[in-house]
């Protein structure tokens, strides 16, 4: 028996365009004498749809094209998920199902149990959990169906359901396992994928085909990466990374577990690779094709415009240099080397001027109040405004250039750098960032070393350096590491040998500063714990503020 | 028996702050006699407290609330819900219990079972789900304990659960019921709240103590009302709204159901009631006294002028005139009479000399190309920078004031209106708008005539009338209700009678315009569907797009 894996890239709610790539796979999968075709959880409608699904209308699109793949299943076999209604009255709506489609009727469908809802994820708040499981009986063999986190119960220390679906599914002897996931990548999210799998394989001796989606949604960003592995616990393989793949496979060769074919990657190498499909999907998905950013001469807005070169071209990133009178020579020097490195066009616009009639015009009302914060957000916010003019003139999105540590301890000004359509690297850690450049660099020397080796500065007032305000960032990212992704108190953080003022004032930061990150752009995210949706925390109260 | 109910106030995650307020409450019931006092949902910690319930450390605070509420609980019972720790590995680490303090040890804790997760609610973001139900024993009496939506699965349509608490308890013949909820806001919430009490009375036949929160968590505004409700599903006693309130009931005269105590509000005065609390909570629990807006003479900034100066005081409220080319002589009149009828601080800035310098920067780069939506933008921007500048100088939170109809659609600027710390009118339509500047006027004429009257205008080019982009705000009011609120798909939408090209037009603004919904404000809510946590929509996708 041959089975194919379409590991594909969807568009939520675009079930045109969904539909016609299923079929195509379809029939390169025919092509293949493959019998059974599996696509992604949710494959019909995209994933995440989120409150889409409390349309009548969307399921009714999904429904046809349930429909629509029946009609093809003669030939083969298809397994996909899409949302299904729930026919009780008491309970959720919906269904979160996997179809299996064969003969031009729809021969079974699993609906999924264990609802992920945690972090990113919000199942619960569409789904019924499946209360009642079998196997599909397809040729001569027994499949289990299961959608995503239904496997994801076994081999974790604190796991969060009462209930193992594969555990029923087993008392009726399958052969196999199917899994339609749509799991987003976090730079640690694979390694867990495949501890998950192998404990599934062990604890029932089962093969396994495991398919996830690839392609960014929004902040998401699936990885792909799905997996066939073979009873005994060896990779038979582990498909593509960040892009599309077809594959089938012989269920034979799976069983006898011969082959092991594993991939590795570097931490950084990831969330490089997961950045650029992130951008690139971002402006493909919403039809844009040229981004815009505002080059400092400092390393986040290097780093970020090196993503969106890789990712649009060259030919479709423009850069804006606005130095004001406390920039410094090498920053301009900076900037436009980087941009003739990339090859992208750039101009210099001055702030000086415009700064000076904002000073003008709020003279009678400030008075001989001192330069302080205010005149420094004044030139980050006519910086934002000359980005978004741009913009607007000539269709751009502007790509906010925030990294992490500085969205975490709100070290940006609101409407001013902290503006823009999408946040390149505002999951990534300071010392990540400076880790990218140099990976970015490693065959040649794309962003200049004068750029990676000074001291950060904000340059909004003589001298600035960030380390006048903030402590080093090695300090900064172990202590907001351990808050933010570890969830760890300020007693235990105090308590592994940090300095407890710096503890307190770093934590109390980080949550009065929840306002400006709710006003901010999404977040690629490629850190099991990013800012966005994932992170979801009051703007208005007292703990640790 | 005497039961007091204790309508209060809590600030999410201040646990001293929350304790203190419920010993003063503790203390005042045992000097009117009480038996038993009732505090809220999650009262020790405050609602919501979102993704805080994640750190152990946050358990171990509202855990010693607890331990301390215990040894006050000689004199009187207490009833207080707080997180607790769920003992068994496999599920949520946590449940959402009302603890009965009693005799000074915890006589009884009984946990939520139903576990709202639509709209505003993630509860099963955090917590197990009750699967045992029992009474409390005293004084010769049975209660029953319930936690707010437990008691939601009555009388409803569509049930989002297959199990039903109260039927559970009610086998056990308890006297009375207690509820303890954190139920907020909406314009229709109080009738709902009614409707599901009566519906629990005549089935059980008992009297409830339905006990609420009161006051606001940034966007979620707690409106109080709690009740007392006899076992003829009399209203006993509707308490306050909008303010704390402790009241003592004797449970006898309750159960006689003579009295009939309902309090009626109209639905816009409840929103101007709400919209002042949300303004003042927001300010107050940020520790913020003053408040900052740009007025352009039009209705809706006019609008929330005077919230702002009902819930903050006239000496907190100062405005920033900023005309331009393109303003009218009327709206600079119009502001100025607003702000002398409220007493408020205001000041005139002329906009026009900086957007020329900005126009004379970008002319090198946008040379000949046509006066359009960019340069409308730069002076929406240049108003929200200078109203920024204010805030930053003097210490000011801007308010937004942007209407839920021009939010739809993206009528606003990103960085320029659409800028704020809070959005005061944000979930109201632009009719209600109208409605609330008539409510606001009827003993007096504070927003002047003219601001009501004329034609509302952006006024950022020539002779500019919202109704040059824009359907009249009654059809596009009626559209957005039916696709935002009731989720309605086009087809539907069009039987209704509207025009086909109209609902496809305003559906796809909605839906490509959730990019500034993202990056705007917390909204006030009062709509039983507002923008912002209550409504996840993908960012990038294709539906109705």
């Amino acid at each position: 028996m041959k089975i194919t894996i379409a590991q594909l890239n969807y568009i939520i709610g675009n079930f045109e365009g969904n539909l016609s790539k299923m079929i195509d796979a379809v029939e390169k999968a025919i092509s293949e004498g493959s019998d059974i075709i599996c696509f992604g959880e949710l494959a019909t409608c995209g994933y995440p749809p989120r409150d889409f699904l409390e349309f009548s209308d969307f399921i009714k699109l999904a429904d046809h094209s349930i429909q629509e793949l029946t009609k093809l299943s003669h030939e083969i076999a298809i397994v996909v998920g899409s949302p299904s209604r729930n026919p009780v009255v008491e309970g959720k709506d919906l269904f979160n199902s996997a179809y299996f489609l064969s003969e031009g009727v729809i021969k079974y469908v699993q609906h999924k149990a264990l609802l992920p809802t945690y972090d990113v994820f919000d199942e619960y708040r569409y789904f019924e959990p499946a209360t009642s499981f079998g196997v599909v009986q397809f040729k001569g063999k027994k499949i289990a169906l299961t959608v995503c986190e239904d496997i994801w119960n076994i081999g974790n220390e604190n796991p969060l359901y009462t209930i193992c679906p594969l555990d029923e599914m087993i008392k009726s002897k399958p052969d196999f396992v199917i899994n339609v996931s749509a799991s987003p990548f976090s730079h640690s999210q694979a390694e867990s994928r495949m501890h998950i799998l192998k404990e599934n394989t062990e604890r029932y001796g089962l093969p396994m085909f495991y398919v996830n989606h690839v392609g960014a949604q929004t902040e998401l960003i699936f990885d792909g990466g799905s997996v066939v592995m073979s009873p005994n616990g060896n990779i038979h393989k582990e498909m593509s990374y960040f892009e599309e793949e077809i594959e089938t496979f012989e269920l034979e060769d799976v069983i006898q577990g011969l082959q092991n074919r594993p991939q590795q990657k570097s931490k950084i190498e990831k969330i490089h690779d997961a950045l650029i499909l992130g951008v690139k999907d971002y402006f493909g998905k919403l039809g844009f094709k040229k981004a815009l950013l505002g080059l400092s001469g400092g390393i986040d807005s290097a780093v970020t415009a090196v993503i969106a070169q890789r990712a649009l071209g060259a030919e479709n990133v423009r850069v804006l240099l606005m130095p004001s009178q406390f920039s410094s020579d090498h920053s301009v020097n900076d900037a436009v080397v980087l941009a003739e490195n990339l090859g992208i066009k750039y101009d210099i616009v001055s702030i000086q001027e415009i700064f000076d009639v904002y000073t003008k015009k709020l003279d009678p009302i400030f008075g001989d109040l001192a330069f302080n914060v205010t005149e420094e957000n004044i030139q980050a916010r006519i910086r934002g405004m000359l980005n978004m003019a741009l913009s607007n003139k000539f269709g751009h999105i502007v790509l906010n250039t925030s990294n992490k540590s500085e969205m975490s301890v709100g070290y940006g000004t609101l409407y001013g750098d902290l503006c823009g359509g999408l946040s390149v690297i505002g999951d990534v850690y300071k010392m990540d960032v400076y880790r990218l450049a140099e990976f970015m660099n490693k065959d040649t020397e794309v962003i200049p070393t004068n750029t990676i080796t000074k001291p950060p500065s904000a340059e909004l007032r003589p001298n600035q350096k960030d380390s006048d305000s903030l402590p080093d960032y090695e300090i900064l990212d172990d202590i907001l590491i351990q808050y933010i992704e570890n969830r760890k108190g300020p007693q235990e953080i105090i308590e592994m040998g940090f300095d407890e003022a710096l503890v307190r004032r770093i934590l109390r930061l980080v949550n009065r500063n929840e306002f400006k990150r709710h006003q901010t752009a999404p977040v690629l995210r490629v850190t099991p714990k990013a800012f966005g949706m994932g992170r979801r925390m009051p703007i208005v109260g007292k703990y640790l503020s």
